[in-house]
């Protein structure tokens, strides 16, 4: 505390991200990164930016990045919005779009940094329950509000939610935007990317930090129609003119373009992902049904931090939040298989000696 | 204008900064980069980064960067803040630091974000006029304030304010928060960073976009009390966990290190600019007395904006502000010798033509 801190600071609860520990040789399952490198193009991309050029200022607009994911998904530039990581674009996405005189919306077993934004910028919000299964429904969203967000599939618990409720909720909450954070969909969900030239109301953001390797280079983007972004860019125009480096836009710009090892590496992960689940399953641990690169688990005898800080004692790291309704769970993020398996055998040691 | 933006995003005039053109060959003399490229250590260390580790996130501390910071001005890694480029620290410091009841203070001639970061986050200010000679007299600053915060040297005049004079003033203002905005400090001012153990209401703002040459790479920082710095980060990790990019952090810590290039970098800029100075005082310009990489000039008898797009036609790109009390001046970036020299013989030709 401080006498010169502007009053909103003082009730800020800042997020806490997962534990990006400095020691290597530790098997990292706690932050959903991509267990595979990036893209060799994307890596050779940055290799060959001219390094002379990093005197000069990025292009303001990233309109390279924008139109190289425009061509991704078949839309017009006017249509993206990019920023140094999710994070950055959800934050704008918040201060831009989603304050209002009505609550926001959003699940309350969802991505812990809404709420933190929600405090930022004085957003009046309110939590959805989810269902006994951990699934969102939409029809609790039929309330007076002044937007809507979740992930999906939804975080930290993997659970998918389909493209046609997606689509009945959008219709059913016209003058509101409905924010669909799609960090992890490119590991089995059905991309709200397919509505965004149907509906102006709806924002698709997205990240390079999980199915494309990406995280240390900080690039996410959101798709929507032109005025929501328009009204993203008028924020960050008001915050920081280049957000995004010049090393960067070029790999991102590579990353997006090279589909085959995309493709590769997801669909590794997801057979990884089946191999973990079953595996856990045979150990007695429920596993939530994950269109995730992680999943979310428990045991039904053993508790949550236990499990975690003895796996920690065993070099895995694994994420455990203090949390209600989830504080018996773990989620695990899906490394490579070797990893699924060191994983597999220490939990058996675990259940086995105690 | 849109019906989903939140209320405050239709208020907002973002800012528009210098033209970042797609053409090459040109003379770029309007955004005050560095004509000479970043230091060969700090390439080495960007390509030297671990590219397989861009598939993991950065330190969401950037704690080796602070150190590097720290150890550079011989301060404690709890008095440095680090940010995507000074704009985002500044960002986050009017947020966290200058929003109060009594009004911001600025020079009416200054930065021209300041106006925008206080529309961003409904900061009252007022503005202070600059002498007749575009200086800052600090007597003009005893009033009351929520804050005050000017670039030194002032931005886009190059006019320095003495170190003597900035101490009087944070004396003077006890309970409000100094910011001095030193993204051009490097080319012959006396940096307040000196004053930071003294005073817990300095904040010192640098980039190392100008003097280190890595405007591409987006890395700026503040050094201040670490309650400042506190307050700073509970902002910081509202927003955005992971700012700096990993290969933003190893190409920022290796420019930090390289001491014989700064040194040989802005030695050779201060000597084009009193190259420049002299040559265009002898076409008839006047010419403000600069501390910056930049020179602010007017000639008596030509137009401004008539000058710079004559040199626009000519391939020389500078930059001209359509502001009261300065719409005749010029803002020159300082490039190598054979740029200056460019420059002054398309004004010669120009001023011989007309």
């Amino acid at each position: 505390m401080s006498q010169f801190w502007s009053e909103s600071v003082h009730q800020l609860e800042p997020y806490v991200p997962g534990e990006q520990p400095k020691v290597t040789n530790l098997i990292k399952l706690n932050t959903n990164e991509n267990p595979y490198p990036p893209s060799a193009k994307a890596i050779a991309a940055i290799q060959a930016a001219n390094a002379d050029s990093l005197r000069l200022y990025p292009d303001p607009n990233s309109d390279a990045l924008k139109q190289s994911i425009a061509n991704y998904y078949a839309l017009e530039t006017k249509q993206v919005f990019v920023g140094n990581g999710s994070d950055e674009v959800l934050a704008h996405t918040f201060q831009a779009l989603l304050k209002h005189d009505a609550p926001l919306l959003f699940p309350d077993i969802t991505y812990s940094f809404y709420p933190v934004y929600c405090g930022l910028y004085d957003i009046h919000y309110k939590t959805i329950a989810l269902t006994d299964t951990f699934a969102i429904n939409i029809n609790d969203y039929q309330q007076p509000n002044g937007g809507i967000i979740f992930p999906n599939p939804n975080a930290p618990t993997g659970v998918g939610l389909d493209l046609k409720d997606i689509e009945t909720l959008i219709q059913n909450n016209a003058s509101s935007v409905v924010v669909i954070d799609e960090a992890y969909i490119d590991f089995g969900g059905e991309s709200a990317v397919a509505l965004v030239n149907q509906f102006p109301n709806l924002l698709v953001c997205q990240t390079l930090s999980k199915s494309r390797s990406l995280a240390g280079l900080r690039v996410g983007f959101a798709v929507g129609h032109p005025d929501l972004i328009a009204g993203l860019e008028r924020v960050k125009n008001s915050f920081n003119s280049y957000p995004i480096d010049r090393l960067a836009e070029q790999g991102a710009i590579a990353a997006m373009a090279d589909q085959t090892y995309f493709d590769a590496t997801c669909h590794k992960i997801i057979t990884s992902r089946d191999f973990l689940t079953q595996q856990l399953k045979q150990l007695g641990f429920k596993v939530l049904p994950s269109q995730a690169n992680f999943v979310f688990t428990q045991h039904p005898t053993h508790d949550a931090e236990k499990i975690s800080a003895y796996l920690r004692s065993q070099a895995i790291i694994v994420r455990h939040f203090k949390q209600e309704r989830i504080a018996q769970y773990l989620r695990i993020t899906i490394g490579r298989h070797d990893e699924c398996v060191l994983l597999v055998q220490a939990l058996k040691e675990y259940l086995k000696g105690s």
